[in-house]
């Protein structure tokens, strides 16, 4: 069925099943989570065949076709975050020459760019050509190929992946009166909440509260949705104490090739602008006690409040199979109780050589 | 030099120099850090020509220098502890048959049977061979061999290897006046003061505070050797606010081949011990999405105290590579402040489907 319209008065949904037929169906309570939708990026021939988005399942099997059917030999990624990221591994591994091209000065604006640099490293190292500072304007046909032009760009491809961003999905809920916040997406308190009584919304569609900022933000992933369609869920159907939601702390985690990174809490930047006097160290070390075979190296950079003593946030870097992932969710489970940085000494972690260090 | 007493009335230590002369030598504040001592089991036949302990580095080298001089095939391990268990992966790779003997019914009593189990199941698959519910009384030499021989058990060897436990070294504090307690250890407070003024202790030699039990227990790991070390340390030289020693989970994590068993906090037993109503729950789960290839499983046990619902402790067993350590570390910072298993799923872990779950 597909939800047309919410008529709040009546406590009912309009909906119309897939042969049409339309009933309204009435509710107690109402929870919205219809996501987020793509919005492509300005730039023109993104209709072109072997030009392809990918947000949807869709998106991929269409890619897997073109490559099956047409035998691409060059890829040109367009946009250097996760997907854009993830999808050099998976062209690499279909034997295509990879280019991945990003405006920032370096990849994965969502870490600071010393990281963003040894992403950059290990891209090349496995023979990906990378392109920054780098505006695409138009992406044209070229003989049998394509052609991808911009501001510091020109390049031959035979496919090209566009990394698009996401808006929530919010037309359905604001027809119904209810009201929208940052970056239009639907207001909710900590209870998960619209100003609609009785109407819930969780998941890419609504603001997040924010732990360590204090205030809603959006910040569309996985995790967050999880969490915050078990609270609407429980508060939906409990009458009983009611569940707040926690707050998100923008964990985040990639693995990009032989690498993972990760972040939690805030960057550098987002700690000044949130009136914070950050100060943040970043260091290399080594994973495990390198007497023990196999030790590899781990970029950590931690962001503190100077005069707080509070961490604010942490990115580390690191080979995969170094227990990376893991590593950034002690330090979001520290932020998660305002622990200071003096005190993540205190902590009784694990220890065994082949793993770690005391 | 080596301390031979501790004059507490002059502030002063007896040192002898390698050459054999002695002098006092005269301190403010004294931090004692004799660390701990190996004990021998009970058994017969430990002085014999391929009997080894393994406490120390000299232990090693001599074990390493008996392998390529005598080139044993049979290897008996009495003991499946941290040690015993990973000496078994340094036999394998010298290339020796390897028994693991112990008198528990499963092995690593440091975790519960279930996970205990998969760990012989782990050395099984390897060709090792599993003897529990055993009780070693002697062992003889047997023509060119050796014969390990006792309760529910008789085997054959070549080299064995002897599990020992430790006692903490006390001797001198406790000629210099020094009070001990729990398992002979010297008793400290949490600022890591013994009872004699200026006279701090830490490491394997002390009383360790463990911060759900609330209460003095002997727990000597690396981990928390350095913690202490430093409590001591920095409360030695500052006359500032004096630093509290935060207290052991008991967090402990060994790599056992292909595998890496780790825990935190209290074990159901133990938490009966200690007063509480605890409740277990034990799942195998994956450790990333299936989907994306090299999912491997987990065993992972949740104990709580029924009546508050307090997270008491955790023991994750997987594979190496599944971030295993540091997923107990999670729990371990969970622990440390209190939370309830409720709450866990609260906290803003990172998320990416080849290396785990929303």
């Amino acid at each position: 069925h597909t939800a047309l319209s919410i008529d709040a008065g009546r406590h009912s949904v309009l909906l119309r099943d897939l042969s049409g037929t339309e009933q309204w169906m009435s509710y107690d309570r109402l929870v919205i989570a219809t996501g987020a939708e793509s919005r492509a990026p300005k730039l023109q021939g993104l209709g072109l065949p072997g030009v392809f988005p990918l947000r949807w399942v869709p998106d991929s099997i269409a890619v897997r076709e073109f490559i099956e059917q047409y035998k691409p030999e060059r890829a040109v990624i367009v946009g250097g975050g996760y997907i854009g990221l993830e999808m050099v591994d998976a062209f690499l591994l279909r034997g295509l020459a990879v280019t991945i091209v990003d405006h920032n000065p370096t990849l994965l604006k969502t870490v600071e760019a010393p990281l963003g640099e040894r992403i950059a490293e290990e891209l090349t190292g496995h023979g990906v050509k990378v392109v920054t500072q780098a505006d695409v304007q138009r992406i044209e046909r070229h003989g049998a190929g394509l052609h991808v032009v911009g501001r510091g760009v020109s390049l031959e491809a035979d496919l090209v992946l566009v990394g698009v961003g996401v808006a929530p999905s919010v037309d359905l809920a604001i027809a119904a009166g209810i009201e929208t916040g940052v970056r239009g997406a639907i207001r909710v308190n900590r209870l998960m909440e619209t100003n609609l009584p009785n109407i819930y919304a969780a998941g890419d569609c609504v603001e997040t509260w924010h732990r360590i900022l204090q205030r809603p933000t959006y910040l569309p992933l996985g995790t967050t949705a999880h969490k915050q369609g078990r609270v609407a869920g429980e508060n939906a159907v409990t009458e009983g104490e009611p569940r707040l939601f926690e707050g998100s702390l923008g964990t985040q985690v990639v693995q990009i090739l032989g690498l993972v990174v990760t972040r939690t809490g805030l960057l550098t930047e987002e700690a000044r602008q949130a009136g914070c006097d950050p100060l943040t160290v970043g260091y290399a070390t080594w994973d495990h006690k390198v007497y023990y075979p196999g030790a590899t190296t781990m970029q950590i950079r931690l962001t503190a409040d100077r005069h707080t003593g509070k961490l604010l946030g942490g990115q580390i870097l690191g080979r995969r199979g170094a227990e990376i992932s893991k590593r950034v969710d002690i330090l979001a489970t520290a932020l998660f109780h305002g622990m200071s940085v003096e005190a993540l000494n205190d902590l009784d972690l694990s220890y065994t050589p082949p793993l770690s260090s005391p």
